[in-house]
């Protein structure tokens, strides 16, 4: 039997981590969580079941949550929904796609979801609550702190270090065993 | 038993057409149409066998056919040819390589082929006789309509509309939530 | 029971080579070539076991290599190796990572490594020794001649050639049909 999940919105990156979950097949979406007003609309199926003020009510019967939130002017709500989800007690998967490889020889931290195609290659780290995006590519040797959104098709060469809570942009490219720390604009070169 | 299926226009896109219908494994090509002069030719081990002008012929024993010209400057040709195959019965199969990933809350319209290692993510609607080429991706809830070509590596960001008939290029990134309506170059930002 | 291979060069690049053939599973590594001063030291759970000096000695229990340096301002010392082995007798066999795509109507020559997610389509030859990276595209009907670093993510469109020994930079993009015999900078546009 699968382990039971809510998620924490239920926009459009919610929508793929929704793909992502189904694909991975181990967790059974019990519903989102997003606005009072929402609550009763459909998400690709899922029901928006409550709003963040009934998390501790949610905890009872489901004791896993992954944020579903995108990010990309600022991580503030996803630090915030985070640390309100570790003191309610709830566990945070590594949810990744069985569509991405992920080297046995990388580590990744809680709350992260890796998304389809997207690829960490050996002897990477990757922090708490990143989204590493659709087709992202980080490159042997390299560290993504927490709250990272390395987005979509972007890549992140060798030995490079992302640091907390930076955005690292659409299709961007940076060049090796540099280190990140500001916001990096899709389709851009990082040196 | 393979159902048969022919294609027209021998060149380049073509050669990698052929090779996601033989990875598909479900269509037997029986030749492909292209101009009179090269009729005997070779393409990838397949035979040149008749042009535009005995499409009727060949309709007799071949009721599937698939669009092989590519389109950079102008969907021209790609579009005649999809009505005049239409005219004439022919039926225009989706063909996606099965290196590829579509999600199964998205929608593909006739005629359209989605290359090798290309993602079509959640709550996409592509449209008619497109080509969503090598490694393309197209994020959650954007639309492609009818007789786009979304080039190899091309990435089309959550939430976007490809108004009909345009070429996004290869690389090329868009922001998201735009509406693009004129042809995108390789490599560029569209925003 | 798997052959034996050694590896020259412990950097960054061997890293992801040794995930490659690990994924691949074809080989044993049964240590890495490198400075002097390394030997003995670790590199993701292989030991480096000797110089260049000993290449000789190494040759007579283990008859399978593959060059593991990078190659990024010059292929110099890739070629020297190269020739090197050869001379010593080596086998330099193509590696491919079960997570790329290699067209059956394409070609690869010796010591090619083709990492992660690389993909590369009908009727492409690549040349000897050369480095195709993670999820580098290779479009159909193009010619990479030898000892070419063709990046991470970059994109070969169709029918290019790139000439012998250059290196064609980290998610850099390629018009279609073009002759490259230059350094090509990541995230750039060769046209």
């Amino acid at each position: 039997m699968k382990e039971k999940i809510v998620l924490l919105g239920g926009g459009g990156h919610c929508h793929s981590v929704i793909d992502v979950i189904e694909q991975e097949n181990k967790y059974e979406i019990i519903g989102i969580i997003d606005k009072k007003e929402l609550i009763g609309t459909d998400v690709l199926g899922y029901k928006i079941i409550a709003s963040d003020d009934e998390l501790d009510e949610i905890y009872r019967t489901c004791k896993n949550a992954i944020i579903t939130v995108g990010q990309i002017e600022t991580n503030h709500v996803r630090v915030k929904l985070f640390n309100k989800l570790k003191e309610l007690g709830f566990n945070l998967p590594v949810i990744v796609s069985p569509l991405a490889y992920v080297s046995k020889h990388s580590f990744i931290d809680e709350g992260t979801v890796v998304m389809h195609h997207a690829l960490i290659n050996a002897n990477v780290k990757i922090g708490k609550n990143c989204i590493v995006n659709s087709k992202a590519l980080i490159e042997h040797d390299s560290i993504i702190e927490d709250y990272c959104h390395i987005s979509t098709a972007s890549v992140i060469n060798g030995g490079v270090i992302v640091k907390e809570g930076n955005f690292f942009g659409s299709n961007a490219t940076s060049k090796q065993s540099i280190v990140i720390d500001n916001f990096i604009k899709a389709g851009s070169l990082a040196k």
